[in-house]
């Protein structure tokens, strides 16, 4: 089993280290909140003083961070990954970012002879405990097969998306689809209340017919057709407005420097900043069709 | 068995029609055009001189038409169908059009005793000839009970989505998600162009992802991945973006008589008009990420 | 001077109406509220009981209503206008409609040898208290001739803007790009916030450059540069965000009939759509750079 | 007069640095294509073999360059301006670029106490050659009185919009406002077409209403009414498409990073996106009319 060092114990990164010592690993964590390394302390997880120590003492470092900024600091920086760590060190990346700074960090890691992967996830805070997180990875193929084993101890669907950056890639341009068809399915339900057609119908239409969707038949966005979903419990996040909203704007990004035009990805992120800009940016994204409903 | 009269005999009617026979139901049939109308007779059906002789004769009255104008003047017209019908008629009209039509000829019905649904399908040229539709029903109980042993010769899935004009409701709620969908999904595979991630790895990761739906998973806008899909032969239909046109501005319709406000059905219409507006309306609608990619 | 029957008498038809009186005219009234009716005697108007009567007695019928279903039955149910006014009668219609109501009631009018013109306004109640509305006039010229000098009364600025429709195609056409473009400034302010860029230099920059708009350089959405702009007095309207909306709705209306596409129009019916919604229907609508500010 | 410095002499840099000559300056100017430094040699300015030697040599430095990119390589970059200049040069950066990096590169000249201006431009090839540009100037006073002397060699309106970075943020606030105001007019134009209202009645209506602004009546993107407007010359441009979508992409990075939401502004560069990716990217922007329209 591997020794690993853990940067980044937030919502998503406790339960996923959580889950590689019971996997069997030897964790040490680093986190800027005490606390949260205390955590991981009492699941029986060591704590590293910085990042420097948990690189230097670890066979895999794995990061969970905010955006590309923190992504950079931590691997770029003085008395980062970088500099600390090993060659021949795996890193995992399992921030979502953008793919520009995805792609500047892993040649970096490159140059130093350390097998970096972008491993962004899906899946949320339910899939981090049940390490049932899907992982969408970018790297070359030697670096994939040394994170895989690894990943298998947090998630249940790993998949090889390519090159570096490519994870990330995957994730943004899947994210984008989710954002566009959680508010497509909304307006549906609200349309169809206006109409008066009872939402139990249309759910029971379209989730066998072609308007079938995952916002729709897992994540429903009204109460009762799908018991599991957010809706059930007035939209308590699951998955926030914000880290949507954060998602469809890294897929702008991504767009703007790619030179694609993406039209209703444009939109959804401009309405999920609204939703945001409302106030509600800690409720469930599904939350979003009560501001498309009004009052 | 019934004895059905058949108005509109187009590219849907005319197999509908034709499996009715197959399940043994005696057709006559009615177009404007003779020559479909002598197509249903090759098939062994028989022919009516009009819409009155079609409909005086029938137990059942099967109406496929290209809108509310055509639906309103064959149901309410002199010489019509509910001039025309008995008490007790089952009226079974599988048009696509506007929910207020719908319900006011629904109305007209029912005040002559006759039994009436609307059942708009979806599934397209290959649902028709192949008997695999998917029926969305509005109307009442006993009018539904009726209609369905008829539907169930012509299709797969019949789905009673509520009281007069839901089965449009249902279709145009349905068809406003799978045309926003279709272009989330276009949208993502231009991006992951862009970004330099492979279609088929974007495939694999979104359709066990929370990206997943219909639009991709069943009719892949870019070929390969689901060899079906229209995209493998060049976009030849399928379902044509005048068509997802038209059921969008329906859907556009119906918001604006509903008081609900649908920003991207609203945009989809848009972006459909304006891929019709360059001249691809007999594309199938999944080419629409030609347009949006560009040169 | 002419015998004028005014059907219509709320915020804008009763100072239209005052103001005709006070240019000379014979000015009867009537509304379903009893209440307007009264206030025009108060103002040395009279009081027709009916439509049919306000009709039959004049030279001049002068309509102003809030949707077609109105106008259509006031023109043409029993006991309306064209089954009670002589030929030759000229009719005007300033009501804001739909283009296809507007030109099949001019249809029916022309049939009955009466000289009917669609006379929408701009101006809002300002403009109909100070007689210096702009009248958008479609009508054959023989029709514009006579109502000319009758709308000299109520406006400042008369245009004519073609045959029947054509001012209900004119107004919805101009009210599309003010609509556009008030939300085109608001976001251009709220993005100048947040870059630290004063409100009043963006002013002086764009009222002299190629951002120049009535939106901004008469209407401006902050409080300051134009003093007075509904935003120095918290957003009491001025032009409602309902009507505003409305007339959004009516341009999507007529796009739709003449299969023209609207991206941009779309995207601000459904914006001022959600405004409305969230409960700002009365509203100046220039108070939407709030909802497009969040908190 | 002063001694100036130019670098970038290319559609927009060579008549700026031409009409400074006229102004009694001394201009040396460097390109990265000599042809382009031949020609103002042949105006009476001098040629700089690099921007080191052009730096250093000047009181003066203007830069005229297509992106932050090379903002930040000729100013910040080594050979660069501020490693050349004298303390107490007048930087003057013309360029239309992202806020944050006229921020940055303004916060190193600060520091070797040089007067950094940001100052870029509106009214095209047209407005450079003929001296008549607006300049939007951000920059410490001191630095923006040294500057406006020499800007007004070059142009008709200047304004001091506020600190280091806000001539770079009025400009694309404004440019948002342009850019949606196109597509709404350009949009208003072929929805009248459809439905038989004159060009021409719709420009007297609204160039007096409330939907003026000056994309209407300065620019209009319809041929007749404004006999200037690129409309006349088959769109040749003018003020590119391309570069309407850079400036409205660089009002979506603004906003992202302001935190501002902008649903028409993201709309409109969406728009653009597609317009330039059907291989229109060099016509004039007002010729978006004929996307919209379609054929």
């Amino acid at each position: 089993m591997a020794h690993i060092g853990f940067v980044g114990l937030g919502n998503m990164g406790l339960p996923m280290a959580q889950n590689l010592i019971k996997a069997g690993h030897q964790v040490e964590g680093y986190d800027v909140f005490d606390a949260a390394a205390e955590k991981l302390r009492s699941s029986g997880g060591g704590r590293a003083e910085t990042v420097k120590v948990a690189a230097s003492r670890a066979d895999v470092v794995i990061t969970m961070l905010p955006s590309g900024a923190e992504v950079r600091e931590v691997y770029l920086g003085p008395l980062g990954v970088l500099e600390s760590a090993q060659p021949g060190t795996v890193l995992i990346d399992s921030s979502t970012i953008d793919v520009a700074t995805a792609r500047e960090v892993a040649q970096a890691a490159a140059e130093r002879r350390m097998l970096m992967v972008d491993a962004p996830v899906s899946g949320g805070v339910g899939g981090a405990q049940g390490a049932t997180l899907t992982f969408m990875v970018g790297g070359p193929q030697p670096a994939f097969e040394k994170a895989k084993p690894i990943l298998e101890g947090m998630g249940k669907t790993i998949v090889h998306a390519g090159g570096p950056g490519n994870g990330q890639a995957a994730k943004i341009c899947n994210n984008m689809i989710l954002g566009i068809s959680m508010i497509a399915v909304s307006e549906a339900f609200v349309l169809a209340e206006t109409l008066g057609l009872d939402a139990q119908k249309l759910f029971d239409v379209s989730s066998k017919s072609s308007g079938q969707c995952w916002s729709l038949t897992t994540y429903c966005p009204v109460p009762g057709p799908v018991p599991t979903s957010p809706a059930n419990r007035d939209y308590q996040a699951g998955f926030t407005a914000a880290m949507m909203h954060k998602d469809l704007k890294l897929a702008q990004d991504a767009a703007r420097q790619g030179g694609a035009t993406t039209p209703l990805g444009a939109e959804a992120a401009a309405l999920y900043g609204l939703y945001c800009g409302h106030g509600h940016a800690s409720r469930d994204f599904s939350g979003i069709i009560k501001f498309i409903r009004g009052f």
